[in-house]
C-alpha cells in the first residue's frame, strides 16, 4: 500500500538543504574544486558527526560501528524483528560533486523523519546508514564500510598495512578518527530485513530515455585487464611501413576492434579503453611499446566471460599478425550482483501508483548495495544524472528527481517496515 | 677514375679507434648510457679540440667558425677553386650511439689523410667539417652548425634566446663556449664545390636486402601535425556504447586508418603516430579528449601533400561521424630536398667499379646535406645500421661495414678534388 507521502516541494527543498550542508565538510574550500571527503581524515569524521547530530534531532538513535560507519536508528514495536537498513556512503572521490553517496543518506534520514513523524514508530526497526567508504580513493580498497558490514572484510585484519599516498595506513587512519577499537561495536550485520540504496545514475540512460526513476535489477560484473603490447622503438623516417613492429597501431588495431564487437554485442555489454601510455612517446619514433587498460562489463556473468574470451583472443590474434609481443594480465574481476526480485516489483508498481516514468536497468557502476544479496533482499532505486556526469564538481540532479526519489522510497520503507506482512 | 683506395683492414681498423676516441667525450661515464655530448656542453667543447688537433696531425689546418663549426683543411694547388666539403655533425642525442654523425666527420678524416698521403695535395681544396650541431637535443633548433654553414641561420641573430632545459639561453651558451664573437670567422660559406656527407643508415632497409652501401636520391620532406579529439568524459560503467563521445576510440580509428592508407600508398610513404596522451586517462573513465601526433615523409613534394590532405580529410570525418571536436595544428614542414644527379651517378658508377652491392634510396631522416643544395651540389653515402637500431647505445656498423663507406667516400673526393673535371 502506498502510504500519504512527504510533499514534493517540501522534500525538493529539505534534500537540497541537507545535501548543501553535508558538502560543506570538504577538504578545501572552494567550492570550483567540489567536495572531497576521504576515508577518516577530518573532513570525514566532521561529515559523520553532523550527519549523527542531524540523526539525532530527527528521533534516530545514532552509532557508529568500529569501522566508522554510522547507523541512525529508528525503533520498531517488534524488537526482534530484523533491521530495514536504508543509506549510502559519506566518503567522497576527489573533487566530486555532492550527490554521489550522500544523496542516499539525507534521503533515507528525510524519508525516515517524515515515517516517524506521520505514522509513529514502525512494526520492524529502520536504520538509515552512512557507509564509511565505498569509493577507494584513499587507501586502494572500496567498499571499506559496506563490506565490513556485509562480512567481505573484517576490519581488525583486512587491508590495515595499505597505505594513502602519504604513507599513512589504514589502521593508523581509522585509529586516528577514534575508530578500529576493541570496545566498539562491531562491524558486521546479521540482523538485516532488507537493504535500499538510493543513488544517482552517474549515467545519462534516465535522462535521454526522460524517466524519473531507475529501479536496478543487476548491479553489473566487471573485468579489468592490463595489456601490453611490445614492438619495435624505430625511426619513424628510415622505417618502411612493411618493416614495422608499431606497438601503438597495434593498440589502435585492438581498441577500435573492441569497440566494434561491443557495439555489436549490444546493451548491456561495455567495453572500454581508458587508459594508455606509449613508450617512448615521442612523435618522430615508432612506439617500441604500449600499455593499455580494458574494463569489460555486464549483467549476466556467462556473457561477460564470453565477451572477455573473444575480446582476449581477438588481442592475442592482432598481437601475432602483428610480430608484437603481447602480456594480458587481468586486475579485477567482480560478478554481476541481481537485485532482489520481489523488491524490484515492489518499486515498480510503487512508480506506476505514483505515475512516475521509471526504466528498469542495470547498474553499470559498483555500488554499496552490491555486498548485501548474500545477507537480505536487496533493492537499489536512481534518479537521474544531469548529462550522466559524476565524480565531478558538475555532478547535478534537479531538486524535482531529487524529491522523486525520496518519494520512492519512503514508500518502499513504508512497506518494509510498517505493513503486518513485508514484501 | 677509381683512385688506388685504402685496405679495407687498416681503414676499419683506423675508423674503429677514432670512434671509440671520439665517444669518451661524453657528458656521463656509464658505457652504457652511451653518449650524451649537446651543443656547446664541456663534452662536446672537448670532442671539438680533439678532432681540431687529430687534424692538424693528418696535416689538415683546423679552424672553428664563429658558430662552432669545426673545418680541417687541406689546401688545393688552385688556391682560388671551390672546395669540396665533407663530413657530418658532431652533436648527440641523449643517451646516443657512437656512430650518428660521428662517422661522417672520422671517415672524412680518414679518407682526406689518406689521400694526401697517397696523392699530395689536391687540386681544389678538401676540408672536412664537424658541424657544431644537428640534432635539436639541447635547444629547440635543429641544424645549428650546417644551418649557419649554408645561411639558412645567421649566428648573431637567430635563435638566440632559445632556452635548454636548465634555463641557459643559445647565446649565453655559445658566448661560455668560446664562440659567438665578432672578431671570429663568419659561419657562412659561399665558396664550395660540393658537399658529400658519409652516414649511417638509421633504419634497416639495406641490412634486410643485403646492401652494403646506400646511394641516397632525395632527403624526404616532412609534415607533422598535433592533433586533438575531444569528446566527452563519461563513467566506463554506465554511459552505454551508443550514447559514448570516446576520444580515445576515434583516435584509435584514425591511427589505424592512417597506418592502412600509409600501407596504400607504399614506399617511400611513411605515415606514423608515435606519441599519444588520453585524457583524463583512467581505467575505469572514457577518454574525454585525446592528443597525439602524425609525422608523414615522403620524397615527392606533391604526393607528401596529397597524402597529408587525405590524412587530415579523414580525421576529419571520422571525428564528424564521432561527434568529436577535432583541432589539427601543423607545426613543422619541410620540402624533399633532391640530391644532386650527378654525384649520385658517380657514387652509383664507384660501386659498380668496387662491386659493392648499393640501393638507390631516399633518407626518410633529415640530415646536414639537406642544407647545401641550394649552395652546390650535395651527395649522401648511407651504410648499414644492424637492426635499424639508432639514437640508442645500441647503434651498431660492422667495422667492415664502416671501411666500405670509407672507401666510396674515399674516390668520390678523389674524383672532385684531385680529377682535372670534377664531375
Amino acid at each position: 500500500m502506498i502510504p500519504n507521502l512527504p510533499e514534493p516541494n517540501e522534500t525538493a527543498h529539505e534534500l537540497t538543504r541537507l545535501l548543501d550542508e553535508l558538502a560543506a565538510y570538504s577538504d578545501g574550500t572552494n567550492p570550483e574544486e567540489g567536495v572531497t571527503r576521504l576515508l577518516y581524515s577530518p573532513s570525514w569524521l566532521e561529515a559523520q558527526r553532523y550527519l549523527s547530530s542531524t540523526m539525532q534531532a530527527a528521533g534516530l538513535a545514532p552509532r557508529f560501528d568500529a569501522a566508522g560507519n554510522l547507523y541512525g536508528r529508528l525503533a520498531g514495536r517488534d524488537p526482534d524483528a530484523p533491521v530495514v537498513l536504508t543509506g549510502s556512503h559519506v566518503d567522497t572521490v576527489r573533487n566530486a560533486g555532492k550527490y554521489d553517496g550522500a544523496y542516499g543518506i539525507v534521503a533515507g534520514l528525510v524519508a525516515v523523519s517524515y515515517l516517524k513523524k506521520k505514522y509513529g514508530d514502525p512494526i520492524r526497526p529502520i536504520e538509515v546508514v552512512s557507509f564509511a567508504e565505498e569509493e577507494g580513493s584513499r587507501f586502494p580498497i572500496a567498499y571499506w564500510g559496506s563490506g565490513n558490514a556485509a562480512g567481505l572484510y573484517d576490519w581488525r585484519q583486512d587491508g590495515t598495512e595499505l597505505k594513502d599516498e602519504d604513507g599513512i595506513s589504514l589502521r593508523e587512519a581509522m585509529l586516528a578518527s577514534g575508530f578500529g577499537g576493541r570496545e566498539q561495536e562491531d562491524a558486521r550485520r546479521s540482523d538485516l530485513a532488507a537493504f535500499v540504496e538510493l543513488h544517482i545514475e552517474q549515467g545519462m540512460v534516465l535522462e535521454r530515455m526522460e524517466k524519473r526513476i531507475g529501479i536496478v535489477e543487476t548491479i553489473v560484473g566487471q573485468r579489468r585487464y592490463a595489456i601490453s603490447l611490445e614492438g619495435a622503438a624505430n625511426h619513424a623516417g628510415t622505417t618502411p611501413m612493411t618493416m614495422r613492429q608499431d606497438a601503438l597501431a597495434g593498440a589502435a588495431e585492438v581498441i577500435f576492434r573492441l569497440e566494434a564487437l561491443a557495439a555489436q554485442w549490444g546493451e548491456p555489454l561495455v567495453a572500454t579503453v581508458g587508459k594508455i601510455e606509449a613508450s617512448p612517446n615521442t612523435p618522430n619514433v615508432i612506439a617500441g611499446g604500449v600499455a593499455f587498460t580494458v574494463d569489460v562489463r555486464h549483467s549476466d556473468e556467462w556473457k561477460l566471460n564470453a565477451f572477455c574470451d573473444l575480446a582476449l583472443s581477438e588481442i592475442e590474434r592482432i598481437a601475432l599478425r602483428r610480430r608484437l609481443r603481447h602480456r594480458i594480465t587481468p586486475w579485477l574481476a567482480t560478478k554481476p550482483v541481481p537485485m532482489s526480485h520481489a523488491l524490484t516489483r515492489s518499486t515498480e508498481r510503487i512508480c506506476q501508483e505514483l505515475v512516475l516514468p521509471y526504466r528498469k536497468m542495470v547498474s553499470g557502476a559498483g555500488h554499496d548495495a552490491q555486498l548485501f544479496p548474500t545477507l537480505c533482499p536487496a533493492a537499489m532505486i536512481f534518479v537521474p544524472s544531469k548529462a550522466g556526469i559524476s565524480h565531478s564538481p558538475s555532478e547535478y540532479t534537479e531538486p524535482g528527481l531529487l524529491a522523486d526519489g525520496a518519494r520512492v522510497l519512503t514508500a518502499m520503507l513504508y512497506e518494509l517496515a510498517y505493513e503486518e506482512k513485508s514484501t
